[in-house]
This record gives structure tokens, C-alpha cells and sequence, in this order.
């Protein structure tokens, strides 16, 4: 039996989009579903406390920087990532190959694998399938990543066909090395750019390796959301219905609602931690730079509709204060609160899903953000 | 009547050591008591609420930094420092003289006051007693301080008399100035270097001024232990047995007991929050590095001895990965953990006092934290 096991608890009568639960060795964790990322065996700013008092059900964490540091060694010696981290909730782990991609110097792509040069010190590596699966049992996620190449966008249609039937054999070797089916569940993740019949291939492909859940990768690496959105729709309704389906790298509002709409379950972007610490908070009215002049003598919360620990007691005058004063509770007050408005976001969708009523609650949801007027 | 009262319990039978209460307009704190700093209307990492988890009772904001940034008419407007910072427990101001002294360029002091620039932008500001009441009586904490100057350390012995003659009268214009004084009590600060004869001048000359409280500046500023001891023991007795003493700026586990012993009452210091962002903790055996290599596989508490947040639930070597990765978490839980461990400390030493054993407290301390192998 796989590790992981998809319930499907209703349809969207408006939209088909569904509603679920995944159930994992860690518990069960509700869907449509954002993960918070915790890239180095922490969410930034967050303890698991503040994690779990703002309905984080399950978080992700990023192999390639638990690889190069503390060493996964060192994680299995802990006792894996939840006693290392002391999260007791389900945990996602990605493959390392978008970092391998994206963060690191030099790299050389073969059959065999991928070397490449350290971010951190230089150092030379060598990944391979089996060495990503490995270091990932190493860690002890609950769901673990296939190895796959993230090509970027815009990318020939040529080298997309190539690369999705390299990461098809990669995710086969993956299969072939992963040792402990029975505690975690390894996802294959459909790749093809923005090319509907690559994107085709590659499902019908990894559909044949049976993985217990699909990760749709590549997207949201700077394409146009139409693209996405056309690359979801061909590539969704052919992933098995009992199956858990995760769209990587996805996290801003608009993209989150209109994923559930097209049937994802899952999601996962650093975009709330990232631009918190940065001074811009998401709020039901939309984007606030909270760091702006205009806020240093405002003492309403940064978001009056917020249920957050920072919108319930501090005002947006202190928190651009904590901001420009580089103090720590500032970051990680703007944190919480956006992690807890994408949370309260997925609680939102669930619920419009339960009542029929997932496409209103978008056009709502877009009117009160200000979407519709930045689409105009 | 005064805004603040202090209550004594009892004085310890082996060592003369005074357990007390000080009740101000936003509740009690139990003395001796540590006060926690937090500069920029933050205790750098920490929520209020945490805060409060580890029995902060009373904490220090600075002014000179509030009247920077974000300006003590924001802070006004916001209702005050507690409501600014949402903290409803006692807060003391220090009067922005040491930082004036300490952190700023070119300051230039008359009998007036003080011209000097500003660290953050250069700007050039001039403050004058009456203008550091008029910032604190803004910022409204309970407990706030006459503006003084602060000497180097060493310092001859005439310019040392001339300082603490013009700190007299600059706390005679402070209290002039004082128009709160139903919310808040205005502590005057004995200067005078290591010199035993101006430290009694100060004193005497305070004493005449009759202020609510005295606190002893100048110490803790480079000069050897025994010459602090040698200054508290030469002040300390000639200060009212039912007014507050504070002792600033001190803060260091042996300073706090040695400075209890001679019948303080208050400290406040940096020192568990600033080690700790540097990956230095205190524990029940002396301090640790948390950041050494040894810890990188070392899987229990940073103090198993610790009841705090950190310490219950943490390992050292996932603290240390925090730290060494840069993460938020590593210096919330080394700060956690530090403030607890001095607040921890200062319950054991009221405890001590009650048991008429402060001495024999203090022998047992300074043997497990390593003090007596240090000093021989």
C-alpha cells in the first residue's frame, strides 16, 4: 500500500473543482492545500507552533539545501526531518532538481545525472535519480519528489521533448530506488513547457510508472498565466481522479484559486515568507507596502479582516516601524500574516467548494483584490 | 504620590540581600529583577507574549533610539510605548544620555545640553534635560530616567567631579521639567566613577532631590569587577531603604547575583539578547557556542536544566543548522533561551533570599557556571 492516500470528499457543482483530504504516516492533511515552504528545515521567521496556530496542515522542505547543509546525515540522525525540525505534521520534500537548476553554478547535465557546483561553497557534486531518492529516505518525508529537469521558460520545443523523456527515465530509475514505499509516497511530476502535446506525453508516461500522487512542474517560471492555465487544463483531466495533484511553485492568490478550479489539490511558493520579509503583506484588499510613508502614523491592523496573532495586536505604524528599524518581529510579523492569509485563503476555496460555489467566491475574491482592476 | 511604590519582603538573614516588589501604574515586578532590553520598542526577537511565557516582568526601551526612530510623537499618537508596542506590563526609559554619549558623532556638551549627530542619518539634534523628559513623559513608560552623563571609563578624577556636579543639576532641571509624575516616576542616577568620594557626593546631592528612585550609572563600563563591587558597597547604604535601586546595564549572570548580594534591586542589560544573535548561550554550566562544530551531531538541549521553549523542544544541532544557515528561528531560540535562563536566574535568587541563603546561592552558581575556575 502507498504511503499516502487520496480521499475525494466532493466535487465543486459550479466548477468541478474538488475537494479532498490526503492521508499521510504524519495525518491527514485537507485540500485544496498550500504548502508553506521551509526551506531549510524551517519555515523563515516561523516556530511549529505559529506554523500549526495558523492551520499549517502540511509543509514542504527543499532537499538540495538540506543536502549541502546540515548534510542529510546528520537529519537521519536526528531521526529524520520531523524530530530534526520537531514538526509532527506531514512533510513534502522536493527533489533538489529545481535547485540543482536554478540556485547552483556550473552544472552538466548527462543521462547519468547532473553536476554541478555548490551555491554555498563551491563544492562539486554529482546527483543522480538514485542519489536524490536516496538523500530523500534519508530525510523521512512523508511525500518525496522525482528527479526532474525544470527547464526554464521560454524553451525550445526540441529540447522540452527531450528533457520531459529524460526526467521520465529519471523518474523511472527514481521508482527503482525508492526503498521505503511503505512511509513515503514518491510523486512523478509532468513536465513539456508550455507544449500541450508534450505536456500530454509526459502524463501518459509517468501515468504508466503509477506514482501515488502528480506534480505538475515548469510552470509559473515567468510564462504568461493564460499559458498555465491552458497547460492545466490539458494536463489535469488526464491524471488519475484518486490521485493527489500538486502544482509546484505556485502561491500568489489569483493562481491558487484558479489552480482549484482546474482540479489541483496541492500547491507550494515561498511568495509569502519572501516578500513579508521584504514589507509587503497580502491583504483582502490587495497588495500593501507596508513599509510606505503613508502607514508611519496609521494604527489600524494591516488587515481589519485578518484572524492573525500580528492583524489582532499590532498596527501597521508599528510593524513599518519594526520594518525600517530591521527588527526581527517585524519580519516575522509580516510573515505570519501572509502566511496565514494564503491559509485562510485555501480555508475560503474549501468551503466555496463545499457550497457549490468556488467560481463566485473568484470573482469576488479577484473584485476585492483589485485583480479585475489590474487585468483592465 | 509617587507612580511607582516599593514594597519590601524581606531581607536575606545570610547576606542582607532585599526581596521586594515595585508596584507601578501598569501592574507589580518582583525584585531583584532583571529587565529585559528592548531598544527600538522590541525586544529584539521576541513577542510580547513570549515575553511574558518567560517571566518578563518589567522591560527597558531606549529613548534616544525611540526619539530617532520612529520619533517619540508617532509613539504619542499611537496612545503611548505600551499600546505602540502592545506590551501592558511595566516599561522604564533610560533618558537617551548613555546612547548620546556612546553611539553618537561629534557631540559637544554645554551646561545647557548636548548638541550631537545622529548615528542613523547624521542629523544634528540637541538635547537638554528638559527635552529628555519631555521625549519620555511622550513615550509615557513607567519608570523613566534624569538625563545624565555617562563617563568613560577611566576617567580622571576632576573631570569625573565636574560630570556628576552638572548630572546633579541637570536632575534637579529633569525634575522641574517632569509634568507626569502620577504615571510616572522619575529615578535619579548616582555618577562618580570608581571614585568612592563622588559617588557619596552624587548620592547625598540626589538624595536632597528626593527622587522616587535612584539608579547607579557609570559601572559595567570597562572597569574591573572588584571596583564595581567597591562603588555598589560604598553607595548602596547610603540610598533609602524604601525607594527602588537599579543597577544599569548590567547584566552578566555573576554581576546580577554579586550585585543582588549589595542590595540592588534592578538591572537591565543587552548582553542574553546580543550573544545570543552571535550564537553564545548560558547555561546551568557555563557558557556555550553553540555555533562550534562539536554541536553539529549533538542531539539534546542546549541546558537539559531549562524549562524554556527553546530547551523543551530543539536539539543543539538544530540550532546550530539555523544558525549557521542564517535562519530567524536560531537567534529567536538563543535569545529565547538566554532571557529565560537570566529570568530563571533572578527567580532563584528572590527564592535564595526568601531562604535566607543568597550566599550560599551564589557559591553553588558560580562553582556549576565555571566563575571560580575562570578566576583562578
Amino acid at each position: 500500500m502507498s504511503a499516502v492516500r487520496y480521499e475525494l470528499i466532493k466535487k465543486c457543482g459550479q466548477t468541478g473543482a474538488r475537494l479532498g483530504k490526503v492521508h499521510t504516516p504524519h495525518g491527514s492533511f485537507d485540500t485544496p492545500a498550500f504548502m508553506p515552504v521551509g526551506t531549510q528545515a524551517t519555515v523563515k521567521g516561523m516556530s511549529p507552533e505559529e506554523l500549526k496556530g495558523i492551520n499549517a496542515q502540511i509543509i514542504l522542505s527543499n532537499t538540495y539545501h538540506l543536502y549541502m547543509r546540515p548534510g542529510e546525515d546528520i537529519v537521519k540522525e536526528a531521526g529524520g526531518l520531523h524530530s530534526f525540525m520537531n514538526w509532527n505534521r506531514p512533510i513534502l520534500t522536493d527533489s533538489g532538481g529545481f535547485q540543482v537548476f536554478s540556485l547552483s553554478d556550473l552544472r552538466d547535465i548527462k543521462e547519468e545525472g547532473v553536476t554541478f557546483k555548490s551555491h554555498i561553497d563551491g563544492s562539486k557534486h554529482f546527483i543522480t535519480p538514485e542519489k536524490a531518492i536516496e538523500i530523500q529516505n534519508d530525510l523521512g518525508a512523508d511525500i518525496i519528489m522525482a528527479f526532474d529537469e525544470c527547464i526554464p521558460y521560454p524553451c525550445e520545443f526540441e529540447y522540452a521533448k527531450k528533457s520531459l523523456e529524460r526526467t521520465t527515465r529519471w523518474a523511472k530509475r527514481c521508482k527503482e530506488a525508492h526503498k521505503n514505499t511503505e512511509k513515503q509516497a514518491l510523486f512523478g511530476i509532468v513536465q513539456g513547457g508550455i507544449y500541450k502535446e508534450l505536456r500530454e506525453q509526459s502524463a501518459k508516461e509517468l501515468l504508466e510508472l503509477d506514482f501515488p500522487g502528480y506534480a505538475i512542474g515548469g510552470l509559473s517560471v515567468g510564462e504568461p498565466a493564460q499559458d498555465m492555465y491552458d497547460m492545466l487544463e490539458c494536463t489535469v483531466p488526464l491524471l488519475p481522479e484518486d490521485k493527489p495533484r500538486y502544482l509546484m511553485g505556485v502561491g500568489s492568490p489569483d493562481y491558487l484559486i484558479e489552480g482549484a478550479l482546474r482540479g489541483i489539490d496541492m500547491f507550494d511558493c515561498v511568495l509569502p515568507t519572501r516578500i513579508g520579509r521584504n514589507g509587503t503583506v497580502l491583504t483582502s484588499q490587495g497588495k500593501m507596502i507596508i513599509r510606505d510613508a503613508k502607514y508611519a502614523r496609521d494604527f489600524t491592523p494591516m488587515d481589519p479582516e485578518c484572524d492573525c496573532y500580528a492583524c489582532q495586536n499590532f498596527s501597521r505604524a508599528y510593524i513599518r516601524h519594526l520594518l525600517k528599524a530591521g527588527e526581527v518581529l517585524g519580519i516575522r510579523l509580516t510573515t505570519w500574516h501572509n502566511l496565514r492569509f494564503l491559509l485562510k485563503l485555501m480555508e475560503n476555496v474549501r468551503k466555496a467548494i463545499m457550497d457549490d460555489r468556488l467560481q463566485d467566491f473568484r470573482n469576488e475574491f479577484f473584485e476585492a483584490f483589485g485583480y479585475n482592476k489590474i487585468t483592465k
